[in-house]
């Protein structure tokens, strides 16, 4: 999505160790107009009239992916992060590893919210390793319901996460696959 | 808001400790239908042509605030909490107390994304004893930019968080205000 990587070379910012920072418009400050255009190219790709679920994780991904479920007159759902080991009855849950915190993080969603026959598309603004999509699509499976297929706004497509979930027959779609991010600048893969 | 307190009174639920859940269509599971209308109550309220930028806190508060500043036209900014003692520089801060995981938080916002030019309008989808909010309005200041005033879809009355607020002079704005929650139902105060 030419927009999107534009937005990327103008204003992201390579940090030491691969960082890209994309604060300005997607995970700190957000630009609401951007998330519209992004859910519309998402439109585009994924069938709606097949999916009955929007799905996240707290805490960056809601912002993208309630517009979505807006634009596209889906509920939401997100997933919560355990913050204890104080787990409640009635949750579907799935242990990843948060690169950001450097620890294990367990990803909860109510067995109320999420039925056998939804038909769930997985939104999230950022993908690297893709633990928290992994632990999105074992939530998916645990509760019976279907996956749709999977919306990243931006994927480091150099840490592996994004071609796991494809090897493994998921549909994801990346609006903006990151090949290489250092002093030499941003190159994406191509479309 | 009667649409609001009819959701409340059919879908909410009273748990001990006074905890009253509405995650079937605020803070779990979102219904973006009933958040843009929402947005369209507080813009009732307050006048949107003095306002710059919308600013919450993660988690729950980014399905509603990103519905907001979409609907208005504005970016939003989300606070991020820290997990860890390690701030980095460049950040307006301000520690509360969270009475969800019984331990102190620190909300943290980057000094590039609000500016003292900024009028800033805080929404968040539920107050309970406002610390979150109390929070963000110490960053707004910290920021030498100007609260326009604070909206919220949910509060709890009866620990005062809101109130406090209206007694240091803040614009605050709730869709729902419960007084009494318990075994004997729920109890909304008069508009």
């Amino acid at each position: 999505m030419k927009q999107l990587k534009d937005r990327i070379l103008k204003e992201g910012k390579v940090l030491p160790g691969n960082i890209i920072k994309v604060d300005g418009f997607l995970n700190h400050r957000v630009d609401p107009r951007l998330m519209q255009d992004i859910a519309d190219e998402f439109a585009r790709h994924f069938d709606l009239r097949q999916v009955t679920l929007v799905m996240t994780a707290e805490a960056s991904g809601i912002a993208l992916a309630t517009i979505c479920a807006h634009r596209w007159g889906l509920p939401l759902v997100f997933a919560k992060k355990a913050k204890s080991d104080n787990i409640e009855g009635g949750l579907y849950q799935s242990d990843i590893f948060s690169y950001t915190y450097k620890k294990k993080v367990t990803l909860l969603v109510s067995n109320e919210w999420i039925q056998p026959s939804d038909k769930v598309l997985i939104i999230d603004d950022f993908m690297a390793n893709g633990e928290a999509i992994r632990g999105l699509v074992d939530i998916v499976k645990e509760a019976g319901a279907t996956l749709a297929g999977v919306g990243i706004a931006v994927e480091k497509g150099f840490q592996g996460g994004g071609d796991r979930l494809r090897a493994a027959g998921v549909d994801v779609r990346s609006l903006a696959i990151i090949e290489q991010a250092d002093e030499n600048g941003i190159l994406f893969r191509e479309d």
